[in-house]
């Protein structure tokens, strides 16, 4: 009997779809949200995503910053695509012995989440379940020609992301592993992993400018996102430079860890990965400046679809693994 | 410390409730369904609820059932509030031991039941939990002015109900006390646990009719439906024809139970509860009947905000309990 464990999470979703009859999409099963047009060239927004307390609530963090990050997370979707969002519905699960006062955390947490991005939480409902589950699910409205999907690809893009790697992973090692850290670099990575930060206002931006040609967040890791791109526009890329976080490069040193492996394949991090017209790249740029926010160029992309990191004169492959519920294990 | 269990249901959503930030919305906050203003007189409406498996899942149901279930459950609300649902987002959560196949039943059970009232699975997400969790969003658009909301009932309404209950009630103790049941009624009973279904073309035809003061599902039963609208439209209730299903008063009378208690308290039953003008009665009843339903007067609208049972001469309350999350222990 083959268990869910064995084949890993994307077999499953495949598994999934095989199921479903779909109806024609604005936005194609699989990619970050999902969408259904409401009226000519205007596009309702959804996306549902559940944090399930064994495995995506690491020690340490409290109800209050989980209930805010199942917020963030789904946030950090519609920012890839370029949605505002407007509302949100939450749908709790908890066991009969929990605590009230943590009840109150938990909304505090998912009211914060929405306020800080300008959304509400409007309704939900509470269950009884054997471990806490967050589920949220997002809501917002979009036209149709600003939607930035994974899909749009082309050789000769430019790759950027919106910010540096490899500090969650480092913080999940801090956490779990107990490793040795300057105290600055301690207060960086706790906060990429407890306080993660959706980039809406740089998505937002980007889409308006109308410059962006594929776009993922990096929630399952850098190297899946650069894969999920790959799979949907039939392309690859050389990343030539790869944006590991300076505090990442000195904590790696210290702890003999490969600063590349944080970088690449850690996961639960959420910055926009994009492909961007090299014409428009000005236009882009200076978008995201006015927001208050960075773009920097990563790498390119190519024909051939292999995904690879050229590093002084090296050209090594970057592989398709991040994390995957079910067969990555627990924290 | 205060638990969940102690405080039950109601009261841990208000003190959720107590921590939101909410907009303006065309939906009071607690109705069956969300919503959220998209253009001048059109509201998305949105509902997510989810379906624990050691709670609300009865033993003998399948894999597949209980997916259908998780979805019919959320189109109820819909049907409800006269709202057409159009898609639907899942998220699943299952052990890392739980089976290929038992996936492939989970997601043809989804599709079957949002097939059966033409709306469509469009995406979701899977994720590890130590018990089996059906997360199901369901969206759709609605002009507001066709919104059924459970606030406008008016003393001297007709009450009205689509169907006859008792026989979830009644099927539950059939499949966990074991009782003895006629082949015609266990068949009605087990149906109505197994494969319960929305009203929804009821609710549609009566949205259009504008005939409606207010409307709820009975999801929680029949009692507690009556005492919500009593709570949301500050009315009360004489119920003198109570909806009791043949079938469940004959296998309360051959088990010495109280169909009374099988008819207000059960749960999990789907029939639309309705405050009706008297003057508008014969359009809404026509419109019913037009898409095949049925609709059954069962009392009055008052002034006084006591909810009673009035049967042969006889007044007695009806009390506001039916099935409570935390509160009513496991199944």
């Amino acid at each position: 009997m083959t268990t869910v464990e064995k084949i890993g999470e994307r077999k499953v979703i495949e598994t999934i779809l095989k199921s479903l009859v779909l109806p024609r999409m604005p936005i194609p099963f699989g990619d970050d949200v999902s969408g259904v047009e409401i009226a000519r060239g205007k596009v309702a927004a959804l996306k549902a995503d559940m944090l399930v307390g064994r495995t995506d609530v690491p020690p340490t963090m409290s109800f209050w910053q989980a209930a805010r990050k199942a917020v963030v997370m789904n946030i950090s979707d519609f920012a890839a695509k370029g949605v505002k969002p407007l509302v949100l519905l939450v749908s709790l699960g908890f066991p009969s012995n929990f605590l009230e006062k943590d009840v109150r955390q938990l909304a505090e947490g998912l009211n914060a989440g929405a306020r800080e991005y300008d959304a509400y939480v409007v309704g939900g409902d509470t269950s009884e379940a054997a471990d806490l589950v967050i589920g949220c699910s997002l809501f917002g409205v979009v036209e149709k020609r600003l939607l930035m999907l994974r899909s749009g690809a082309k050789p000769g893009d430019v790759v950027a992301v919106t910010g540096f790697f490899g500090k969650t992973a480092a913080g999940l090692k801090v956490l779990l592993g107990n490793l040795p850290v300057s105290l600055g670099a301690r207060k960086v990575f706790l906060d990429a992993v407890l306080m993660p930060r959706a980039r809406l206002k740089e998505g937002l931006a980007l889409s308006r400018t109308r410059t962006v040609s594929a776009s993922i967040d990096s929630s399952d890791g850098l190297a899946w996102s650069l894969h999920e791109i790959k799979r949907a526009s039939n392309v690859g890329f050389v990343i030539d430079n790869l944006p590991v976080a300076s505090e990442v490069f000195q904590f790696a040193k210290r702890n003999n860890l490969d600063p590349i492996d944080l970088t690449l394949y850690g996961g639960e991090e959420y910055e926009l990965v994009l492909t961007i017209k090299p014409r428009l790249w000005k236009k882009a740029a200076s978008a995201v400046k006015r927001v208050d926010g960075s773009l920097v160029q990563i790498g390119r992309v190519t024909k051939e679809t292999d995904v690879v990191l050229r590093l002084k004169g090296k050209t090594v492959p970057i592989e398709p693994r991040g994390w995957e519920h079910f067969k990555s294990g627990k924290r």
